[in-house]
């Protein structure tokens, strides 16, 4: 079995973003009374949203079941207030719900949090529950950075966030670190705020305690770490400068990465330096980059070939990457 | 020849940190008429912080020239006004100008810019030029983040920075980008503010058009270009979906990487994805990570050792890594 352990819902109906726009024309007008409304989306028009999609790409490249969550960059938890993220966030939710109901054997649900900025992330515990409990699904995706581009939240590793970490701690489900749109224009958000969130969410961790706060709980790093592997010498490094313990000890009991790595050499890099252990299978698709890459040509967020062409990798290091570090980091997975 | 391009004075003397504090603590009595003063720091004590620390390092790796400049986290853009910036700039690149005179076959002068967040960088000009003109100094150290880690100036590819930009290509010098201190506490400066801002700025340079602007103008991204060789694939796509053309065509007559990764397989990784005329020599010693690596017994950050280590780099290439591409780009080197 392999399982992709970071897909996003990028091909929803129309309907659902047009109820976005909505909300946020709404937003402007202070005399509205916010509600979540109906989204008005039939399962045709689901089923029609994923065969010539995510489906086709399962089939075509051999991957079979894929942990989905509400578009990453949709989740913009920087507009509006925490009702609008609340409403909007309860819609994505559902959504991912009704396409697992759809296709248990393709599709296993991992949440957006109802995040703002400012707002303690206790906010997100009971939509959190209600995914997990009632809806069965086995993670969550949480945003460094609620303010889309301008960090003025505090760090992953402050207090702030411990009520939220107590209840994933409690259902036992990990969270991906995954930052949504940039609203800053320095960072365009594929291509720079989701590798700098990557990045700067590894640093944070390594210098914590954190995972002596909680050491059950499980962070994904997405993107494949963003510039981590690549610098894994500065890393080691400045944890020793640190007097701290080496990275394994240190945070590898709790930290995790996808291959959402778009070549070859990168994912080469990748499984040289992190134990195989710790690399969750990942493409992302349908996702950031789309295209073939003329150098192969197969397309770029195939990252299964990839892993296939590492020569290093044995059939039982493939297996744990494919799907039991995935089966271990999402314990609640029972497919 | 072996050329360093990427040096701070990590080293000068306490004096100097000593001036710096007394500008920080004035800074808060709004009676106080700010003057640029002076140092009080003789040639010997100049001689004193390099003997054992650079000027061994350089000895022993067994390299030649270092471009050097003053401390970056240092800059701090962020602390004070353009006039607090401007005083503080003026003395840190007087003392780097003083070391070159002391040391002319061992270090060239690059300056630090008086750049304060919201002022616009034309009020880098003169400074540039002073350096350039009357020291010698071959290029300087461009803040994309004068904030301190907020984010709140326009990208690099605004025209707000084009004044600096007609400086730079008349007088032919570079800039390296680089970022100062994070006084945001979400970003550790050299495990995640440094990464962050080489990865964003590659990525304004791609979504820009800017280097039809300034076809001459050319940037050097350090850290091994933060995320990007690792996440070369994604670039190449992302250019792609963009329609843009070739990454090679696009950017690398304009934007070269440093090699300061301080591991084996990320220097590896940057000379297999990056085209050789792109890549320079760098260590950042005395830098960012000080100590021995135990799974190699050296140096982490002697950066020489692994590119003599990559097995598939030819000695043409290793001399265009070691001097030739940092004599092209620092076109007004002449040692």
């Amino acid at each position: 079995m392999i399982i992709d352990c970071h897909g996003h819902y990028t091909t929803a109906p129309k309907a659902l973003e047009d109820w976005r726009q909505r909300q946020i024309a709404a937003l402007q007008d202070k005399s509205h009374r916010p509600s979540k409304g109906k989204l008005g989306i039939s399962d045709d028009e689901l089923r029609a949203s994923l065969v010539n999609a995510q489906l086709k790409l399962q089939r075509e490249r051999g991957t079979d079941l894929t942990i989905f969550s509400p578009r990453a960059s949709g989740m913009s938890h920087h507009i509006g207030d925490a009702t609008a993220s609340q409403h909007w966030s309860e819609h994505c939710n559902d959504l991912i719900h009704r396409v697992c109901g759809l296709y248990p054997e393709n599709f296993v649900g991992v949440c957006q949090l109802p995040q703002s900025p400012g707002v303690r992330p206790d906010n997100c515990i009971a939509e959190l529950e209600r995914c997990v409990t009632e809806f069965g699904f086995i993670g969550c995706n949480l945003n460094p950075d609620p303010s889309g581009g301008y960090w003025t939240d505090p760090p992953l590793t402050d207090r702030w966030w411990y009520p939220l970490y107590e209840k994933m701690v409690e259902l036992d489900v990990p969270a991906m670190v995954h930052v949504s749109a940039s609203c800053n224009p320095n960072f365009h958000f594929t291509g720079a705020h989701y590798i700098n969130a990557d990045t700067t969410a590894f640093m944070q961790f390594l210098t914590s305690d954190l995972f002596k706060d909680f050491p059950s709980l499980k962070f994904i790093i997405p993107h494949g770490g963003g510039a981590v592997p690549y610098h894994w010498g500065r890393y080691r490094g400045l944890a020793q400068d640190m007097k701290k313990p080496p990275l394994k000890e240190l945070l590898l009991d709790n930290v995790y990465f996808d291959t959402c790595v778009y070549h070859l050499p990168g994912i080469e890099l990748l499984t040289k330096v992190i134990p195989v252990e710790n690399i969750l299978f990942a493409s992302e698709m349908v996702g950031a980059v789309r295209g073939l890459d003329p150098e192969t040509g197969q397309y770029f967020d195939d990252t299964k070939r990839y892993i296939e062409a590492v020569p290093w990798l044995t059939a039982a290091d493939r297996d744990k990457i494919f799907a039991g570090n995935a089966r271990r980091v999402f314990s609640r997975l029972k497919l």
